[in-house]
């Protein structure tokens, strides 16, 4: 079957590049703040094999030439026929696409098919496999089209307002917009006049008028003039305005004669994980994540859809653990990774920041240990080649990583004392090694001593960061303050070799102890929940959903917000970044709550590669749920233990995807029920264990109190 | 004055790769067979100062948005807003422009304007000095359009002829065409009849029929259906089509009712150099290879205006001399240059040819020591850093370069034994490095022995390659063919420190060795008529330009050819790389004459930098010529001897472009007079010196016979 095929990663820059160019800000398209890179204007495609002979058809994104070296050594060049014949025998098909529009792309049928067997290079002496997508097998889909669907949404109620008219799509959606009947003129409202005055004068009866069109994700920023982000002025042709989509669920529009259309646009990945339980909060807020997830799931995971649709490696990273368990979309993941490498020379990091660099090679980890994708890793594995050798290249003499010129030491919005090395930072670019360690072992590549370079850093991290009084780890050392905070305690709990009582100390000490300041992002309720899933502590997240996730819903959210305060009201709830609706109100780093309930509720989790093995271990209350593994290049994180394990409902059930099928799991009050569509699974409860064997249900009856 | 600015080599690469679009091959697009690089989508600009205040008016190519950081520190945003105001004090104006379509550049007028004193980023830690160019002070003159000039031309005959009609333009020209009436019912020819017709059925009388529009440097190739290389199978839009511009002198249009018209595309570029003799051929052929030398300078310097109308390396290295006595125009060389050099990752060699990354080296030297401009230097030096690193890193343990895995050892078209290490190769190398050297120098910047590595280099090329016994160089030493040719001995002569004697051996046992097969290439002709006028053999240019330009002259060229080969006859002429009219009719490296003449009849010659010191040696036949300079890294390689000069006119006159003003050499058989309108100039006439003073003429009295 032919493929559209490309130079490999040519197709996520492309529509990396465009999608950058999106962001609306007051009115005007707002510029990216890192590198963009731009697509290679001209590659040359190859295939050698041997033939039965035939006709072959060539089509292109842009223009190509197309030459064969026969078995006999004859060449002959084709120019740009569409059609070409093989003689039979062996064969060398080289083509030469250019495309300054878009990007080159070329699709080859019949005696010879274009697919992933296909060489390619953009003349710098790197002939490698091509790129290839599942959603390009079709001659007439081209891949500088991005296939999105849609289906028609419509408004739920209107009103007149402002002397125009604000529409409430009832919830969030991201819909491309037409506007009719804009600019009628007073007492003309039936086609019939129009039709008269068109006889008339040929002027379809409309005036030049500019129209005002904004776009709210509440409804004080679609009636704001001045501080509603996505807006436009336009004067009408014929009465009509089209715009390609935005994030919304209001929409005000300065002519009362406005008729709207929309359409939804969206990715049409299904959703394979699901989620229901006893408590139907949780229930909701679970749906309204997996709707933020998918609005934020398009050509590459966005942060949220209205500001700044745009790709960044730390949100990417958390979106990988919730697609694991939502739309188990390879895919998506590829290009996201694909697409935040960039190209050759790599000389600044990842949107800037330092730790989205090393939480990108941390995602290259987590998406081949899901996928056990061996063929991306080799092609991704060039560019994270180049991207580790700057980030070595970057490090002090002491090994540490502190801030360069250009640099953002992020970590997350919060008061952490950032002077000299971070130790959140060396904790991920440790981290980052031994995931880099990992991979090159896995293509049998030479490491390079990578893995002892990591578990040095880590020694020395605990050495120069772990606070042998407080027993907790301190953000800097340098700047002689000694300040604590929960960030780098989550992270160092998450990705030091810690020992458990070292975790427990950190635990009690920092993440249990209302004197350390909270966080106050979801982006690190992601780590923060899940130390305290791992710790058993199942109330924890349960509460945080139930309040945080909860409060928003109360105000009025239809989709998860970036950040949430319940001490604000009304409309404050809208502002960020010193304006007053820059938040987005459909952030994706805010569904992790997917992510929790299914890997610590649910309780599937893989253990090996691509599920070879994999674990379930339903959060069933009482003590066994403190044991826990961490996946880990090299292995697994061991943490085990008993503790008292508050919280966790009776009666939950979902579905987590796993390659080939699902792990259905079930509880009532009764009874524990579990199938997995695959072999390799565990099933462990009140503290023992049960091989699952796919498609044989086990049930076990429920009890209570601890094993 | 505001100038129009953008990422330096940013406007190159632009235009660079949408010229590699429009090559023409057969009736499609021919696609580029090297790197071509894409035009970064968003840049930085940032601009600090201290203003008066006032208002700021941003024009862009691309969209942008603006923010300044007033003196207390305090950050604003102006977004898209065109207007902007600076209160006094110190500010840092930022803007940052994308565009995917073209590439960012920016316009700001007002209390701070755009020039280049602005520094900008494409977000690679990179912050630098902007590019701009003379050619866009203009608000409304976008640099991603370029400013080409445009003029009527009109055909000088037409004749009816395979059923439509061939226009005949007289000479060869490079326009833009229109062809109007095309698809015209039989008996109507008013207009009248076709308003009539509208006013009937609105299909304005034409019907939809396919044009063919065939492209001919040659009769023959224009009525050719199969070989026409620029050819067009058109469906006219109201009996009319449009053509960009195209090389062509013929035009064939299948309509036999066709109109044409046609516009010359050209840089606006004044001839500051000129010339003539006594020879009226000379002149002639002087004039055509200026227009023909004209023809192919544009965006860059191109090899032909036909095919490939692409960029070479090697023929560009050749142009620079010719502008250096023709235009005397900087900014195109500063543009072939940029454009050929490319961006980081600099992993393939110049159009994929390793002598021309050497010759590129070696035109960088070139240019600085015409021009002097150290800010070009600066600019240009870390891609040349780029550039070097490669070479030097691709060179074997024992210092030499082979060919690897898609380099192209090109020299020249002639039978050289290539194996192993090449001669000439290593010669080039070693010039490069020595120019590498030369301009690390001039910035103050360590060369890190580059010096010691070229001259360790060159003596090992006298050791591996010069045969002692046939005294000459020899192709390759591995081989063990001993083969030897022109091309390896005139490179010798010129870029290796060769003495006297052993050029005298070269000269006579290669270059006067009719047993040596004759070069065929102007392109090496280039090199090979350098020689004989450094010998004071001004017969042997004098006899080449008359013999074999005058030759294209005969068979009817009005522009020179890329080859020439007098044994053929008719359309014999025009074929070439196995097609019947593949052969460029109007070729840059056949221009190399107006060089030659300038610098060693008129003998006009920088000597310095940027002709702080040069010297004006015309021929006057006798002894006098054998003393040389040739301009070398470092100094001057000297040559001084006495000889028979054979050749020589006795009248002449010419003016060679220096900065600030021309040299004018008028010599009759009576006496020679020079005129330099700056200081720094040293006359040499029958084996004395006088030193030149600016606006004064100095006048010699001819003599005959040796000094």
């Amino acid at each position: 079957m032919s493929q559209w095929i490309w130079h490999f990663g040519e197709f996520e820059i492309y529509h990396n590049m465009m999608l950058h160019t999106r962001r609306m800000e007051y009115g005007h398209p707002e510029p990216p703040v890192w590198k963009v890179y731009a697509p290679e204007p001209v590659i040359l495609f190859s295939k050698k094999g041997i033939t039965d002979g035939g006709s072959v058809r060539i089509t292109a994104c842009g223009e190509y030439c197309a030459k064969v070296t026969r078995e006999d050594g004859v060449t002959e060049n084709y120019g740009k026929n569409r059609e070409l014949v093989l003689q039979p025998g062996d064969y060398l098909l080289e083509i030469r696409v250019m495309n300054t529009d878009t990007f080159p792309a070329l699709y080859v049928e019949g005696a010879v098919e274009s697919d992933a067997t296909w060489l390619s290079d953009d003349f710098s002496a790197n002939l490698r496999a091509v790129g290839t997508s599942e959603l390009f097998t079709d001659r007439d889909a081209r891949p500088d089209v991005f296939p999105f669907a849609y289906e028609p949404v419509s408004f739920v109620s209107k009103e007149m307002v402002d002397g125009g008219v604000l529409f409430d799509f009832g919830k969030e959606t991201f819909a491309r917009v037409r506007l009719d009947g804009l600019n009628e003129l007073d007492g003309l409202d039936g086609s019939d006049d129009l039709n008269e005055l068109d006889r008339l004068d040929g002027r379809n009866g409309l005036t030049g008028d500019r129209v005002i069109v904004r776009y709210g994700e509440s409804r004080e920023e679609a009636l704001d003039p001045q501080w509603a982000v996505i807006r436009f002025e336009d004067t009408p042709e014929n009465g009509t305005l089209s715009y390609p989509a935005y994030a919304f669920r209001y929409l005000f529009v300065s002519d009362a004669n406005a008729k709207v259309s929309a359409e939804y646009e969206y990715l049409p990945l299904p959703y394979r994980g699901s989620f229901s339980c006893e408590d139907d909060l949780i229930n909701r807020i679970w749906k309204m994540a997996a709707y933020t997830f998918h609005l934020n799931s398009r050509e590459f995971f966005l942060d949220g859809i209205k500001r700044d649709r745009w790709v960044w490696s730390g949100d990417a990273y958390q979106s990988l653990f919730v697609n694991h368990y939502l739309f188990f979309d390879p895919e998506i993941e590829k290009r996201t990774l694909t697409a935040l490498g960039g190209k050759r020379p790599f000389v600044r990091h990842i949107n800037k920041i330092n730790d989205y660099t090393f939480l990108w090679v941390m995602s290259i980890y987590e998406y081949y240990r899901t996928y056990g994708d061996r063929t991306y890793l080799e092609q991704i594995k060039p560019q994270l080649d180049e991207v580790m050798k700057f980030c070595m290249g970057r490090a002090d003499v002491d090994g540490f990583v502190r801030a360069r010129e250009g640099d953002w030491i992020f970590i997350d919005w919060a008061d952490i004392d950032r002077e000299g090395a971070l130790c959140g930072e060396q904790i991920l670019y440790a981290k980052a090694l031994e995931c880099y360690a990992y991979l090159c072992g896995v293509l049998g590549e030479d490491a390079g001593g990578l893995n002892e370079q990591a578990q040095a850093l880590q020694e020395k991290i605990q050495r120069y960061f772990y606070d042998d009084e407080k027993k907790v780890f301190i953000d800097s050392y340098e700047s002689g303050r000694r300040h604590v905070t929960r960030h780098c305690n989550l992270l160092a709990y998450l990705y030091l070799p810690c020992g458990g009582e070292q975790k427990k100390e950190i635990y009690q000490r920092v993440i249990l102890n209302d004197a350390v300041p909270q966080i106050t992002t979801p982006y690190f309720k992601f780590f923060e929940n899940q130390v305290h899933c791992m710790e058993g502590n199942m109330k924890y997240l349960e509460d945080s959903v139930r309040d945080y996730y909860g409060g928003m819903l109360q105000a009025g959210a239809t989709t998860l917000f970036e950040e949430f305060d319940p001490t604000q009201k009304g409309a404050e709830h809208y502002a960020m970044y010193g304006h007053p609706y820059e938040k987005s109100l459909c952030h994706a780093w805010s569904t992790s709550p997917i992510y929790l309930f299914g890997a610590y509720l649910l309780g599937v989790q893989n253990t090996g590669v691509a599920h070879d093995t994999f674990e379930v271990r339903p959060y069933l209350g009482g003590m066994n749920c403190f044991s826990r593994k961490v996946p880990a290049p090299g292995g697994m994180n061991c943490f085990s233990g008993k503790a008292p394990a508050p919280g966790g409902m009776k009666c939950f059930s979902g579905t987590v995807p796993v390659p080939g099928g699902y792990v259905r799991v079930q509880a009532d009050e009764a009874s524990l029920r579990v199938t997995a569509d695959i072999d390799g699974g565990t099933l462990w409860a009140y503290g023992k264990s049960y091989p699952l064997q796919a498609g044989v249900e086990k049930v076990i009856e429920r009890k209570e109190g601890m094993q």
